[in-house]
């Protein structure tokens, strides 16, 4: 059984799953569609190729393109992959490389070493692609278009010289692909509990070694060690945000303006948001924990508010909740709590509907998670769209839940100070801030506390497993 | 005074090195070239962007192009820079970012903020660049456009809506500039000290970490580590190279289809080739062992081999010599010590004239080395050619050393099969193989030691600190 592994240590993943994706979506294809008996549909995906640091010889270390990963698995540059939807056939597509390349690149797999490799029907050449799918005499080429709701950019349709010999469409595919990545099969489930152990376990690494004095990308470094050498984790899911002080409430942290190197103060809340990836699949994972180990009144009061969010929507959520009412119950419950530590005043729903709870956390309650650590699927046609309502808008989806569904729960308070400087300057906010109170916390800087979850029929399963509660958390730090 | 630095325990980068790179180039530009006493020639290059994953919204961590560094030193993506030549008078163009991206990005950095950060003269944004330049009113802009001898691709001239009103020359700046990278700086030599330093260390980690039984990519993981806990190295300048046994063979190993991912045996010999990057300034190292810290006859003997054409070419080199005669020279030695060790036989000089030498190091003995790993200057115009001989045409760059010149000393000595079985099947370089001996290495792998160097009027000073007689590698591992 051939399978993607590093080492024993790690988690194999057979090459039954590209398999299992691959005839999901040409039963779905086929339920969606009517392709008539005579008609030869066939999908074909490009994998993503070498990308170099502008005109030098450097690459960056390849990252293959997620849909291609979906049904091919394959790890290597510059391939193409097809499937016939009538039979399920696999087709795979390789560059040919010069026999003096294994100078370079060592031994060259063969034709019949890439079908091992990968468990495919077939596997030809790149060069010769025009040539093999002549001769499967395609109905259709069904091409990947369509956008990411996140990014606004659009998937790139395969191309390669003499395809405009074929008939091909590009609106079929993407919403089925896109809907079949939504629900999690068997054994993508365990890969996504793998990588989020993994990264839970470096979460819990970079916390024993936390003291005030280090730099923030002291942290970074020493999660990107424990994924990769204990994991196995070549890479990680997106840059690692690794804020602490007035930096945790920086959303985004840890880009090229910023890149986590500021020293951590004693005192200092660290937001620390890093999630390893293992054979594409991604793990996003953020802990918020005291620099020293010991939290404050006022640190406890944030972090518990938000972890009581955390907890009202790990006990709501379940399959058939719309995911827009779990964001407004997250909301909810940590305004409440705020209001019981002073810092706000008033009617909690008021608060809500006056958009307060946007200020203290201007961004969505949670997203899939996947191949992409913005997993497709959020804004599909027929789905639910997104909201004009403040805070609500940001969500990466509005769908209602399914069992097999997979997502971040991750509500956040933060003391941002253009957002609280907004909401003093209007008299619909201010009337709820408690200023002698919330005056503490302008350099507090934030709190958030993100679970990776799979929803199922009757509630969650939570494959995120660190120290939460604070008592957990100076337990484990104090060690 | 305004510096690059990533905390108290790591290099402080002053922005006056980036102002004196300039100032060089625009000398150099006033020597070459008679620009006319009216005339106001203005350099303008373009930095580097953001780049994603596919569609998604994820960006790959980002890297500046070098020529942009060497010129402004800037981190951030999305940036325009200009010289007067006349002048020196630098301006920077920056994006103009949303107010309200400050929630996601953090407190953004205003003109003077930017101006202050990395001393130029004046800061525009990007979206004004088209009226600022013209209010300079440059009689033509100096573009960059030029061949990179090691990938083959051209540099990306700058370009903005509008520049197509301004006269502009892209065939001037790219000599000078890339003939200014050649010879290092006082300031830049120090930068290329330290994070030559933080990768010696670095290797010493790894060295001192290496049990048999460990997996590769846990020594790179360890390399990582080290290089940016305690270097501050966010980047490396290259994919690592963890070749154990037979791996150590593969040049290019390490890349997506060889990601490093072998368990390493006992008895193995270890060739790992890494570099960390500091500011953009690169270092290129490899350090060369037995995973189980003692090495074999055989080891010993392919080691040494390779050890005296490094320490030759280390003794040899200075201003005034010949680079492709320090290859010959490396390359004369280790044939020398293999027929020695009855591995050959023959006389060296006839075999370096069938090209034996190419056999068992089929790569160069080295290349520039400064903000790219492949350094700029190779092969400009004027340079001596690349030459035709096996081996020899290898080499990155065949020109006469100067003081100022930075390059690495990488001799190898690799048991490549389908190297070996071409010199078998061929009687002008069968003759010299002592089959009963070689017979012995077919799984051996290789052995590079790879230095990088300074060249001075005298000799050359070695940046590189690790542990290199077999009796120090020994003693270092056995702590």
């Amino acid at each position: 059984m051939a399978v993607f592994q590093m080492g024993s240590h790690t988690h194999a993943i057979s090459m039954t799953l590209y398999r299992d994706n691959r005839m999901k979506v040409v039963n779905e294809l086929q339920r969606a569609h009517n392709f008539g008996a005579d008609s030869k549909p066939v999908i074909l995906l490009q994998g993503g190729d070498n990308i170099s640091h502008y005109d030098t010889d450097v690459d960056y270390v390849f990252r293959q393109e997620s849909y291609f990963t979906y049904l091919f698995g394959v790890t290597e540059p510059g391939c193409y992959g097809t499937v016939e939807i009538k039979t399920g056939r696999a087709t795979l597509y390789v560059p040919r490389l010069p026999e003096e390349y294994a100078v370079w690149m060592g031994p060259l797999l063969g034709l019949e070493d890439f079908k091992k490799k990968y468990e495919v029907d077939t596997v030809h050449y790149v060069d010769e692609i025009s040539k093999r799918l002549s001769e499967v005499e395609p109905s259709v080429l069904l091409l990947l278009s369509g956008p990411n709701s996140d990014s606004g950019s659009v998937a790139k349709p395969a191309y390669f010289k003499g395809i405009e010999s074929f008939v091909a469409d590009s609106d079929i595919l993407f919403p089925v692909i896109a809907e079949c990545r939504v629900i999690k099969s068997p054994a993508e489930i365990e890969v996504l509990r793998y990588v989020a152990r993994v990264s839970s376990d470096a979460h819990k690494a970079v916390m024993k070694a936390m003291k005030p004095g280090m730099h923030e990308y002291q942290a970074e470094a020493e999660f990107l060690r424990h994924s990769y050498a204990v994991g196995g984790c070549r890479h990680v899911s997106y840059t690692c945000i690794c804020g602490a002080g007035t930096n945790s409430a920086i959303l985004h942290y840890g880009h090229a303006g910023s890149p986590n190197d500021c020293a951590i103060q004693d005192g200092a809340m660290c937001l620390f948001d890093m999630g390893a990836n293992y054979g594409g699949y991604a793990a996003d994972i953020t802990c918020s924990f005291p620099a020293n180990g010991k939290f404050t009144a006022d640190q406890r009061l944030v972090y518990n508010a938000v972890l009581a969010a955390r907890d009202a929507v790990c006990g709501a959520a379940r399959e058939g909740v719309s995911w827009v009412d779990m964001h407004l119950l997250a909301n909810r419950v940590m305004l409440e709590e705020l209001r019981k530590g002073q810092l706000l005043q008033g009617d909690v729903d008021e608060m809500m509907e006056a958009g307060l709870n946007a200020i203290f956390q201007p961004h969505g309650l949670g997203h899939f998670l996947g191949l992409d650590v913005h997993d497709v699927g959020g804004y599909l046609p027929g789905c639910p769209e997104r909201s004009s309502k403040a805070g609500v808008n940001r969500l990466r989806t509005a769908r209602t839940l399914k069992a097999g569904m997979y997502l971040t729960i991750e509500p956040g308070c933060y003391f941002i100070e253009p957002l609280l400087n907004k909401a003093y300057a209007d008299p619909s906010l201010s009337k709820f801030l408690v200023k002698e109170n919330l005056d503490r916390f302008r350099n507090f800087g934030g709190v958030r506390i993100e679970d990776d979850v799979l929803i199922t029929k009757t509630g969650i399963e939570n494959f995120t497993l660190v120290p939460r509660t604070v008592d957990e958390i100076e337990a484990w730090m104090a060690k």
